[in-house]
């Protein structure tokens, strides 16, 4: 396993998620003195606040913007439904523009009263139909596979195998895969699939995380990097040697750690992502 | 797709544990009554009784035994339980010979103190080692992957594929793999699959249940058939048409339906198949 020691914090981004109690405000003051350098922006932090105002305050606090969090929710059994949630990734294109990021992660959806097929169908439909909106904006759509546990209401491409299918069928520069460790770690195929995203230019963002044993909830109980069994370096290797070089993403859902000091969480996520990530 | 309707009920069979409240005895006196063909029997209802005469007291009550659930658990970084995993499979096959069954279920394991790869070599040579004892009972192992949500600490073994490449190594008729429609619902690849299985004669089991939307615990809140968003019928034509005939294993873990009346959810398991699956 051919892999740098992380030394420094240069690469270290957190999602605005995973300090959940805190504002946008608290957010960037926070995360600059704690020497972070990359922040990913979920759109309920950016409620009722000027957006362009909002970007320029992330980066006079010294921090990259590294995404908005999040597109995608394509698919519906309702028509309308479909249409308001193209409406609603065209709205999030101009959001990332505003803001001034060039990165979109799309949580692609699913309906649970439709088949699987149907869903990936509407899925590759409303992506297709937004991305020349992206990309006259300058903006990437990177399709996040979810874990299987999700392919009811969340998401109905849960492997990377079928996210990279997607992004080469869409023939976009603009499209792309993100990868997350706490969706993907059990994937006998991920080694292989990281280094076909990486080889077509298309691994646009990388998230980590881990999974506790045991995990009591399916949404909100993701451990930090460290606390679980994710092969958290084995898998940065891969992503590197695939030519990635990017922000890696702190992005944990944790009623737990929501519910402790949020000073002192950043400081274990700091010294986490060093020793273990 | 080709199906044809379930008009009785010669191919229904259910899984002891998913009427967990009663005892073997109630539960052949209650399946009888119900005109429940086939029993899949849990380990833990043998404890302390003579299983030949259990075997018998089944069979009295017109049951054909389907399988023994459940073998397999072989990985652990320590050595002395990998061995204690192998006896204890040992002493499952001499079970399922003296119950009168000729499948065992494995539930393969994984240890989240190692990596995926070490688990699944352990596992291979862990069903190795036992297979010459199975042969010789007349017992087939039937390797069924668990949802991936299961990767820690249940299987290291999430998907059809993995399931069949591991039977195909293992190059005995008594190795072929078990479907479980909660576990694969998801994968992309299932269909392509279960014809694999069923081609090379290694499709041994197939158990249905349903995946609620939501779902609010990760073992013991699985649905009734109908209840959730599994296509049933679709899996059931992949299944028949890769030339399955076997009897139809219903299995559900759930709080829920363990604290209602077991006679009325007997009644309930019993529409439902007709209707959904």
């Amino acid at each position: 396993m051919n892999l740098q020691p992380i030394t420094d914090l240069q690469r270290l981004c957190i999602h605005t998620i995973t300090v959940k109690p805190w504002n946008i405000g608290e957010i960037a003051a926070n995360f600059s003195s704690a020497g972070v350098k990359g922040i990913t922006v979920w759109r309920d932090t950016l409620a009722g606040r000027d957006i362009r105002q909002t970007g320029r305050m992330l980066r006079d606090h010294g921090l990259s913007i590294v995404s908005l969090c999040r597109g995608g929710f394509f698919p519906s059994a309702d028509r309308a439904r479909r249409r308001a949630a193209i409406d609603d990734n065209r709205k999030a294109i101009e959001e990332a523009h505003e803001l001034g990021t060039d990165l979109i992660v799309l949580v692609c959806g699913a309906d649970p009263s439709q088949s699987l097929e149907d869903s990936r169908k509407q899925i590759h439909d409303g992506i297709a139909s937004v991305l020349p909106d992206a990309e006259s904006a300058g903006v990437r759509l990177a399709i996040e596979p979810l874990h299987p546990m999700f392919a009811d209401t969340r998401s109905a491409i849960n492997t990377l195998a079928q996210a990279n299918d997607l992004a080469e069928i869409l023939e976009s520069p603009s499209a792309g895969v993100a990868v997350d460790v706490y969706h993907l770690w059990w994937d006998p195929d991920l080694e292989k699939e990281i280094k076909r995203s990486g080889k077509n230019g298309k691994l646009f963002a990388y998230h980590v995380s881990d999974w506790k044993s045991p995990t009591v909830d399916m949404l909100n109980d993701r451990g930090l990097m460290g606390e679980g069994c994710i092969p958290l370096k084995k898998i940065r290797s891969w992503v590197e040697d695939s030519g990635f070089s990017g922000f890696i993403e702190v992005e944990i859902f944790s009623d737990i750690y929501w519910s402790r000091d949020q000073h002192s969480f950043l400081q274990d996520i700091v010294s986490s992502y060093k020793k273990y990530v």
